[in-house]
């Protein structure tokens, strides 16, 4: 099924609705759950009934309200946890040799992966703040699934039964900021902004076939400035899936239900899937120029994220940013 | 006033209640709120009910029923956000030395944070769960604050409107995996599983004139294995204020009410204080004798954490854990 999170001026963490297959009706589920924290609190309980609703306004047995996703929120408008994997290793490849620094020697054994704030999880339409432009904006187009309760010591054939829901992201990074930030050894901080999220997180099923071995096997489409920059495959070249990720981030501790997992920027070896993000094309730029070429985000411009189904139907809706200041 | 969350079978955000001044007594104050995070939420309509109930219990108007730590969980039992700086130069320098890192340059300029997990806040006496005695387990005492929803760009000035509440962490580190991970460039990760925190937190006027420049100017007092182990000031030498710290991570974003931010590791230059980790003990005798004779944590092994008043009484209540497998 498809869910998404209204907007609301009284609730923060906005209402439930589920969305129709073809993403053009909703209904309020908030009668079900008042909001995706509560569905995921409760999804013994709740997931039948959702499913129902979801059929229901598929079969037009009920009316259905239309969707206008700039009334959207992200699906958890704030989130208990927010974890970004690195895991397209030529993502990291290209992105250290543009900073100058070296891709960690477990590079292929030891998952990439930070700690990023949740406080503020964007909509897929509400714009990127954007303070100062020396701070070097950048996004990253990127998929990421939802959490169950989650324990620690999760093993990636388990792995599975924690996934709940999938949706796309824009990981917003500051990247004339991240080399200080890294210098001082713990981690990223002021060089990750506010994410954003699809407007519609779906469960694992709706993907069918694309749904394999803990990764989505479809091209992640990026639009930067109205021009398509990139298409490239979510699956293959994602060297440690989803199941790996979870393993990995369950050795020392547990998971709350709404825990969001984000892959890293999809990334494929083939230059002509283009990229998800400028410092990657910048890097090409530098290794065939000699210097970087394009320049980093500025108030004005956009950024489109979408993933499309084998009928070319967009599965999660779009993500649609404009910079301001 | 003093508050603190109740556990609860079947709400795991969760009861609140009030506390009185003396720790001895709580009234429920689901009523006002149903949990913690909501109150804060709320804050503006529930903190003069809240007061109230404080003041009734405190004045015997109302009964009140016996506190039993054992049966509080952490104020916030998940948060939206765990941020833990470390404002203690003294502590830096030991523990960099004791890794053979350098500190960073901006020591004394830019304050050192990183972004921590906030799935699982253990309760003040839920045990600490060590799966394996080689990650070399360390307690760190702290001192934190627990935010309003504070905006990007909130400078040190206004920094005190977005302090609500005030208490101490025991922040659980994993010694022996931080070197690889942080080897990878992008931070603490598996090295930091669950914190733990003192069941009450307080609004800052309890503090009085211990309460000064975003410090608080008293001993943070640790026993480990049932002998004193320190009892540095957490004031005068906390390099960074807490209204530093809050400038400093509002720069590229906002925060949600809930949101935890902790001062770091509580050290002084002062030997004679002790330490509050087994890091810096370990580092100091490695400067003494040639090497550490201090091990990291073993199953079995108890820590408590505690912060007293001028006239001896326990601010926060007890943090009291013990190592289990």
């Amino acid at each position: 099924m498809k869910l998404a999170t209204l907007k609301s001026k009284n609730k923060r963490d906005g209402q439930l609705v589920v969305v129709s297959k073809d993403n053009k009706s909703y209904a309020d589920a908030s009668t079900i759950a008042p909001n995706l924290q509560w569905a995921l609190d409760h999804w013994a309980e709740v997931e039948p009934k959702l499913k129902t609703l979801f059929d229901d306004i598929n079969s037009k047995k009920i009316p259905g309200l239309p969707v206008d996703v700039s009334q959207m929120a992200a699906p958890l408008p704030r989130a208990y946890e927010w974890i970004d994997a690195s895991s397209y290793i030529n993502h990291v490849l290209l992105v250290r040799k543009a900073r100058n620094a070296e891709p960690p020697k477990t590079l292929r054994t030891d998952p990439l992966i930070y700690q990023g704030g949740s406080s503020v999880m964007l909509g897929a339409q509400d714009p990127i703040f954007l303070a100062d432009e020396s701070w070097g904006c950048d996004f990253e187009s990127e998929v990421a699934v939802i959490l169950a309760d989650t324990p620690q010591g999760t093993k990636k054939e388990d792995a599975h039964k924690y996934i709940r829901l999938i949706t796309i992201v824009n990981d917003v990074s500051l990247r004339n900021l991240i080399p200080a930030e890294l210098e001082k050894g713990f981690g990223f901080f002021q060089s990750k902004p506010a994410s954003a999220f699809g407007p519609f997180a779906i469960t694992p099923d709706e993907l069918g076939a694309a749904w394999k071995d803990g990764r989505i096997h479809l091209p992640l489409v990026t639009h930067y400035k109205g021009k398509k920059f990139g298409d490239p495959n979510a699956g293959p070249e994602m060297h440690f899936s989803f199941f790996e990720l979870i393993e990995h981030i369950c050795k020392t501790r547990a998971y709350t239900a709404g825990t969001i997992l984000g892959s890293g920027t999809v990334s494929n070896e083939d230059r002509a899937r283009g990229s998800s993000c400028l410092a990657e094309v910048r890097m090409i730029e530098t290794i065939d120029t000699g210097k970087p070429s394009t320049p980093f985000m500025k108030v004005g411009d956009t950024i489109e994220i979408e993933m499309l189904d084998q009928s070319g139907a967009s599965i999660f809706g779009k993500i649609s940013q404009k910079v301001v200041n």
